[in-house]
C-alpha cells in the first residue's frame, strides 16, 4: 500500500526546467531603470593603517555617480552579536587582509567604475602581519584587533565526564596532529547584489544569499535603519554551500552607493573577488588524543583545535570552535571528553561556514585516528565504529537527545554493498577501501531565528500558493516544501505555487537553516490549517463528520465512498461566494524548541534531530606518481524520511563531488596573505570526468519530530568523505596522510620514507 | 478628544515621493532578459469579413520572433460570463470596428514589430456598417453579431410601483430627450502589459490594470490555463478611472506572443490606440418623462435609455443598462418608475466602465429635468431636491437599504457656501449658479468576487506588512489600507509596508471595486486578528486582563497606566523566541453579503452602503462667443468617515477636473466609425489653467458597516458636475442644453433662436 502520494516520490525540481533553459533569473539578470554598476576598492596589503584616502580624481571621472569610503558610513561594526562585531563595512582605520574593503564606486558602467577605483589614492602605513594561527597566538605576534589578546578571537572549552579516569582505564592511547586546509565553495554564481534605496527611505535589495534575514539584519545594523524598511529579496541563487549565508560588503556597498547616488546599484563579484574575499572553510590544526579499551570501547578523547579565522569574525565564523567541539564525538559514544577550541585572527581572508560546517575537521581527525587505533589494537575499523555507534533514544553525555538514528544501518548497508567483510579493506596492487562515519544536525542552531512560519493562499481552481521565508538556493527547498504542502492537502505538486525568501512578504524564517525540518514543519502546519477549514466546510455540505472525510486528488471524499465528494475548487468557490465569503487562508509556524546545550548543568540539546551517515571509498594509488584514483564512493545516509529520493541523491552526489575535491585537490594556497590560485584555472575542482562511480544508500529512520519523519540531506554525506579516502589510501599503500588535501607529493614523500 | 490617531488624518500618499521622483515602476519601466516588443495589427474597416491573412512576408523580416493571428488562438470568446462572451481575442472571421484586433507581432524592437505589421497582408470583404444606435435597432440594419437581433446586446426592464397611477396623480408632467457623448479616461499611463510565459508552463504578466483577477480570468479563459498558473502582477498604474478594469487584447497578445516566442513580450499601447480601442464611456440617448405634484413630490418617472455599446460587450459594458436603471432615481424617492434600457451594438470601439459608471447619464438627464420642472412649477430647484431627498434608514421602492445618508446635508452645506438663497441662481451679466445631486454605491456589484481578504505579517521591529489583493492605481488605496491597519494596531502609517495586487501572493480581492469599504474591512479584520494575538501575549506578560489593555504608539499599555507597557517589537521578539515560536500572523476577510436586487420579489440590495453628494457650479457665459467659463465648483460629498481627508479632497478635485472636461469639451468625434481626434492635440481635457476655484465639503455620515464608518470617495463627485453646469448655463442665459458636451456652438445656436 502506498502511504503517501507526493512524499517519497522521485519528482524533478519545480524550477528545473527554467534553470535548464536559462529563464530563471539571478541577480545578474535583473535590471532596473537608471541602474548603476558598483565596484569595490580593496586593500593590497595584509595589514596596514589607512593614513589618507583621496577620492578627488575619481570623483571627476565622467560617469561616476557615487564614491563611498569609511567616512561615509556610520562606523558601525557588524557581526553575529554586538559583542562579536569586529568588522566595519568599509575600513575606518586599518586594513587587516589583502582584499579588505576600503572604498566603493558606482558608475554608469563597470569599466568606468573600475577605472575610478584606480583613481582613488589611498595612503597606507604598513604594519607587521601574521599569517600562521599558531604564530599569531605567540607572545609578541602582531596584534590584529585591539580586543583580542594573542589574536584569539573566540575560545570554547568543553569538559565531559572525567578525562583522566577515561585515559586511566584505557588499554591503548593514541596522540596525533591533523590539519585540514582552507577551501572555498565554488558556487557557479558569484556573489551579487542589486540595491535600490528609494526616496521614500525604503531599501530594496536583491541579493544572492542563503538568508535574506541575515542580510536584513546586517543592513539594519550598519545603516541604522528599521528592519522593516529593508526588503531583502532572494532571486534564484546559483549555489551557495554556506558561502552566501553571511552579510557581506557587497550588500552594504550596493545599498549605501544606491542611497548616495539615488539610483539602483548592482555589484557582482568577479571570480577573483569570490576566491579572495568571501568566507571559505577554516583551516584547523587538530591535536587529538584518544583512549580505548581492548574491546574497542572509546574511553576518552582530548582535543585542542586551532582554527585559522582570518582577519575577522564574520557572521558565522565564531561558531567554528563551538561546532568543532560538539561534532568531535558524534556519531560515537564517548563519556569522557576534554576539548579546547580556538579561533585565531590572522591577516588573511575571513573564514566562515561551508557545507557540513564544523563537522568536517573533527571527522577528518577522529575518523583517521579511529582507523589508526583499530590497526594498532587489531580490530576491524568497521567493528570499532559499530561498537561505539550511537543508538536511537540514547541520551548522550553531551546532552544530545537522539530521537532517531540509522547510523549502524548506514555502516552495515554500505559494507554489504562493497563486500567489506569478504574482500577486506587492503586490496592488491596499491588498492584500498576506507570507511568513515559522520553525523550532522537536522534542526538546530537557531540563528537568526528559531521559528519558521508559512502562509497558504487557496486559488479558485483549488491550487495553492505557499508563502515561506525559506531560501531555495539550488538545493531543492522550494520543491520539498511544495511536496509537503501538496501531500498534506491531497494536491499534486503541480498545484502548488511557491513564493519564498522575501523579508517583506514571506513570514519569518532563518534562511537555509534546516529547511526541510524547520520550514517543512511550518508548511505542514499551514497546510493542516487549510485542510481543517476545507474539511469543516465540506462536512457541512456533504453532511458527514469531519473524521469521515479525506482529501485526495484535489477532492474531499467521504471515506470509503469515492463517489461522494467535492472538489477543493468547488469548496473554495462556494465559500467565497457564501454569506461569509471566507477565502480559506492558512497559517502555520514551527519553532525549534531548543535550549542551547549547557555542559555544566546537563541542560539543553544541540538539535531537535540528528542525521547520520557513513562513506566508503575504494581507490587505487599510483606508486610511481602518488596519484590517487577514487573508483567508487558509497555514501549511506540516514536523512529520515526522504521527501524526494531523487533530490536526496542529488544532494549526496554533490556532497561526494565536493568532498572529493576537498580530500584530494582543493586548497587556497596563500603566501604572505596573498591567495595564489584565485581562479578555476589554478584551483582545481572535480569535473564530471573526475567523478568515481557513486552509490547512494538512503536509510530512512523516521524522526518523530520531522515533517513526515524527514530530517536533512544536504550536509551529512559531505562530512565523512575525506577521512574515508585518507583511510583507503592508508589501506592501499600504508601511508597515513594527516594533512589535507591528500596530494601526490605528500603520498610520494611518505612512500619515500 | 481625538478619537483616532491615524484615521481622519491628512497624510500624504505613501508612494507619493517615489511617484514624484519617477522612481515608481510602471510596466513601461520593467525589462526582462531577452524581452521582445509586441505590436497589434488592427482592422482599418468598421465591418468586414476576413478572407485571408498572409504572414509570410512579415515572418521573414529579421528580428521578428513570433506572429499570431486568430488561427493561433483557441478561438475562445471572452466576456463577463460565457453567455455574454462575444469577442475573440484576435478576430477569427469578422472585424467589427476600426481597431479590431487582427494579428500581433513580437520582435526585438518596436520599429521592427511595426514594420512587420505593414508586411502582413489581410484580405477583407467589406460589409455594410452601422454607427448610430437608433439606426442599428431598426429593421434591416446591418447585423453585427449573429446572436443579437436588431443589434440589441443587452436589455434591462424595471417596473416599480404603478407608473400610470403616478402620472395620473401628477400636477405637472415633463418629457425630454437628453444625450451624453462618448469620452475616454485619459489616464496618463497608456495601457501596457509585459508577459513572460516560461518553459515550466507558468505565465507571469505585469499589467497596467485595475483588477489583476479580471486579467487572470480573461487569460485563463482564452488560453485555457488553470487560473493558478497565471500570475498577474499590478505594478504602479498611472491612472485608470474604470478604463483598465477589463481584460484587453494587449494582455492576451503579450501572453500568447510570449508563449510562441519563448521570451518575455512587452506591449505598450500608443496614445492613439488608447483613444481608438479602449473602452470609453457609453453615449446614451435618454427619453425621460417625469411627473410631480404641485408641492414638488416626485410621482412617476418613465425612461428609455439607449446606450451605444460599440462592437462588443467587453467585460463591463453589459452592466450599463442595469446601472443606468438603478441610478435613475437615486438619490431621490420615486415610488413609481418604468425603465427600459438597451445596449446596442454599433460598428464602433467598445464602451465600458468609467468613473461613476452608470450614474452619469441618468444624473445628467434627471438633474437637468428637475431644474426644468422646478422652473415650470415655480419652485426653487434646491427645495425640489430637498423635498425628494432620500433619508437614512429609508427602505426604497427599489429595495435599496440606506444605512447612512448625508445627502440633504450636502445640499444644505454647499448652498450655504454659495449663499444660494441670498444671491439666487440667476445672476447678472450672463452669470448663473446651478446645482445637481448624486449618489453612488460604496460596496456593491460583486465582480469578479464579493470577498476580499488580507494577510498581515509582523516584523521583528513591530512594523507590519499587509498583503492585500486591492489595487492601488494612483487613487491612494494603498495609503488608505495602511491607515486602517495602522489605526487598528496602534501603529504609525510609516510602520506599515504593503504588498498589493498580485494574484499569486495576495489574498483574494476583486480589484478596484469598493476598495475602502471591502478591502478596508478585510484589512481591519486582519489587523484585529493580530491585535487579539498581541493582547493575549501581552496579557500573560503584563499579568493584566486583555480588556484592560490598549495599543498605542507601537506599545501595549495597561489602560490608565502608561508606565506599564510592552512594545510590539518586544512582544513579537519574545513570542518568536518562546517555546512556541509564534511569529503572530494575521488573516482577515470580509464579504459583501448581498443578494442582487430583484424588483419582482422585493429581495436584495444593490450595495451595502450608498454615497451621496451634490455639486454647485457658478459660471459665466460669453454671449458673443458662447464660451462658458466656470468660476467656482463646490462639491459636497458624504463619503462616510473620511479616512484621509486630503486623499478625499484629491479625489473630489480629480472628479471636478474630469467632470468639467466631460461637461464642456471632451468628446470622441467619430465619422463612419473612425475616431477623428485620437490625441491630446485634438481631444481637449482641462489643464490646471482651466480649473475653476474649487471647494470641497466632506459630510461624514458614519456608516455602520464601513471600516471606521467609511464609504467611498472616488466616484461620487463626478456624477453631478455636468448637470450642475447645464443648470447653471440655463440660469445664466436661459439656454437649456440637453446634449453633452455644452459647446459654445450649441449655446450660440440656441441663443440665436
Amino acid at each position: 500500500m502506498e502511504e503517501y502520494s507526493v512524499i517519497g516520490k522521485r519528482l524533478p525540481m519545480i524550477d528545473g526546467k527554467i534553470m535548464a533553459t536559462g529563464e530563471a533569473q539571478y541577480v545578474g539578470d535583473l535590471t532596473l531603470p537608471k541602474m548603476l554598476y558598483g565596484k569595490i576598492l580593496r586593500s593590497p596589503y595584509p595589514h596596514a593603517r589607512i593614513v589618507h584616502i583621496d577620492i578627488n580624481k575619481a570623483k571627476k571621472l565622467l560617469g561616476v555617480k557615487a564614491i563611498i569610503t569609511g567616512k561615509d558610513t556610520l562606523g558601525i561594526k557588524y557581526g553575529i552579536s554586538p559583542e562579536l562585531a569586529d568588522e566595519y563595512p568599509l575600513a575606518m582605520d586599518k586594513v587587516r587582509y589583502i582584499g579588505d574593503e576600503v572604498a566603493a564606486v558606482a558608475a554608469i558602467d563597470e569599466d568606468i567604475a573600475e577605472e575610478a577605483l584606480d583613481l582613488i589614492d589611498v595612503e597606507y602605513e604598513l604594519l607587521p602581519a601574521v599569517f600562521d594561527p599558531e604564530e599569531a597566538m605567540k607572545k609578541g605576534a602582531p596584534n590584529i584587533h585591539d580586543h583580542a589578546k594573542n589574536n584569539i578571537g573566540v575560545m570554547t572549552e568543553m569538559n565531559i565526564g572525567d578525562i583522566d579516569k577515561g585515559f586511566g582505564e584505557s588499554y591503548y592511547i593514541r596522540d596525533d596532529r591533523f590539519i585540514n586546509q582552507t577551501v572555498t565553495h565554488c558556487s557557479i554564481e558569484p556573489h551579487a547584489a542589486l540595491a535600490n534605496f528609494d526616496s521614500s527611505g525604503k531599501l530594496t535589495i536583491w541579493s544572492s544569499t542563503q538568508s535574506p534575514y541575515i542580510i536584513n539584519e546586517g543592513l539594519a545594523t550598519t545603516l541604522a535603519l528599521p528592519k522593516s524598511k529593508i526588503r531583502v529579496i532572494k532571486p534564484h541563487v546559483g549555489g551557495a554551500f554556506g558561502g552566501k549565508i553571511e552579510f557581506f560588503a557587497i550588500d552594504f556597498c550596493a545599498s549605501l552607493l544606491s542611497q548616495k547616488a539615488g539610483r539602483p546599484v548592482k555589484i557582482i563579484y568577479t571570480r577573483e573577488e569570490v576566491f579572495n574575499t568571501t568566507h571559505g572553510r577554516h583551516s584547523v590544526i587538530m591535536e587529538l588524543k584518544t583512549g580505548v579499551k581492548k574491546d574497542g570501547n572509546l574511553m576518552a578523547l582530548k582535543a585542542q583545535f586551532i582554527a585559522d579565522g582570518g582577519a575577522y569574525n564574520g557572521n558565522n565564523g565564531v561558531f567554528i570552535t563551538f561546532l568543532n567541539g560538539f561534532f568531535l564525538t558524534l556519531p560515537y559514544r564517548v563519556n569522557n571528553m576534554e576539548y579546547k577550541g580556538y579561533r585565531v585572527y590572522t591577516n588573511k581572508p575571513v573564514c566562515g561556514s561551508f557545507r557540513g560546517y564544523g563537522a568536517l575537521s573533527p571527522r577528518f581527525a577522529v575518523e583517521s585516528q579511529l582507523d589508526i587505533i583499530a590497526n594498532e589494537i587489531g580490530m576491524d575499523p568497521v567493528d570499532l565504529r559499530l561498537k561505539n555507534a550511537i543508538q536511537v533514544d540514547e541520551k548522550l553525555p553531551n546532552n544530545f537527545k537522539i530521537t532517531s538514528c540509522g547510523f549502524d544501518k548506514c555502516i552495515q548497508k554500505s559494507c554489504e554493498d562493497i563486500s567489506w567483510k569478504k574482500r577486506g579493506s587492503k586490496l592488491e596492487g596499491g588498492r584500498g577501501v576506507g570507511i568513515a562515519g559522520g553525523s550532522y544536525i537536522a534542526g538546530g542552531l537557531f540563528y537568526p531565528t528559531k521559528s519558521s512560519a508559512a502562509f497558504i493562499k487557496l486559488h479558485n481552481d483549488g491550487a495553492i500558493t505557499l508563502l515561506t521565508g525559506a531560501s531555495e538556493i539550488g538545493q531543492g527547498a522550494d520543491t520539498i516544501l511544495c511536496q509537503i504542502a501538496a501531500e498534506e492537502l491531497g494536491l499534486k505538486i503541480d498545484d502548488v505555487r511557491i513564493q519564498s525568501a522575501d523579508t517583506e512578504i514571506t513570514p519569518v524564517d532563518p534562511g537555509t537553516f534546516w529547511t526541510t525540518f524547520l520550514a517543512g514543519n511550518a508548511v505542514k502546519l499551514a497546510a493542516a490549517d487549510v485542510k481543517k477549514q476545507l474539511l469543516d466546510l465540506a462536512s457541512e455540505r456533504l453532511e458527514a463528520n469531519v473524521e469521515d472525510l479525506e482529501i485526495r486528488d484535489k477532492k474531499v471524499y467521504v471515506k470509503g465512498c469515492p463517489e461522494i465528494g467535492l472538489s477543493i475548487a468547488e469548496i473554495v468557490s462556494a465559500s467565497i461566494q457564501s454569506h461569509e465569503g471566507n477565502p480559506i487562508l492558512g497559517k502555520g509556524y514551527y519553532s525549534l524548541d531548543l535550549v542551547p546545550p549547557n555542559l555544566a548543568t546537563g541542560e539543553g540539546n544541540l538539535s531537535v534531530a540528528y542525521n547520520f551517515g557513513s562513506t566508503i571509498a575504494e581507490l587505487g594509488v599510483d606508486l610511481e606518481t602518488g596519484k590517487v584514483k577514487v573508483d567508487k564512493v558509497i555514501s549511506a545516509i540516514d536523512c529520515g524520511k526522504a521527501i524526494n529520493p531523487m533530490a536526496v541523491e542529488g544532494q549526496i552526489e554533490g556532497c561526494i563531488a565536493s568532498g572529493l575535491g576537498y580530500a584530494l585537490w582543493e586548497n587556497l594556497y596563500r603566501t604572505e596573505g596573498q591567495t595564489l590560485n584565485p581562479s578555476f584555472l589554478e584551483y582545481k575542482i572535480p569535473t564530471s570526468l573526475d567523478m568515481p562511480r557513486t552509490k547512494t544508500i538512503i536509510v530512512e529512520s523516521i524522526d518523530p519530530n520531522g515533517p513526515f519523519g524527514a530530517k536533512e540531506a544536504g550536509q551529512i554525506s559531505h562530512v565523512s568523505i575525506a577521512p574515508a579516502i585518507a583511510n583507503a589510501v592508508y589501506n592501499a599503500v600504508g601511508v597515513r596522510i594527516k594533512e589535507l588535501p591528500i596530494t601526490p607529493e605528500k603520498i610520494l614523500k611518505m612512500l619515500d620514507k
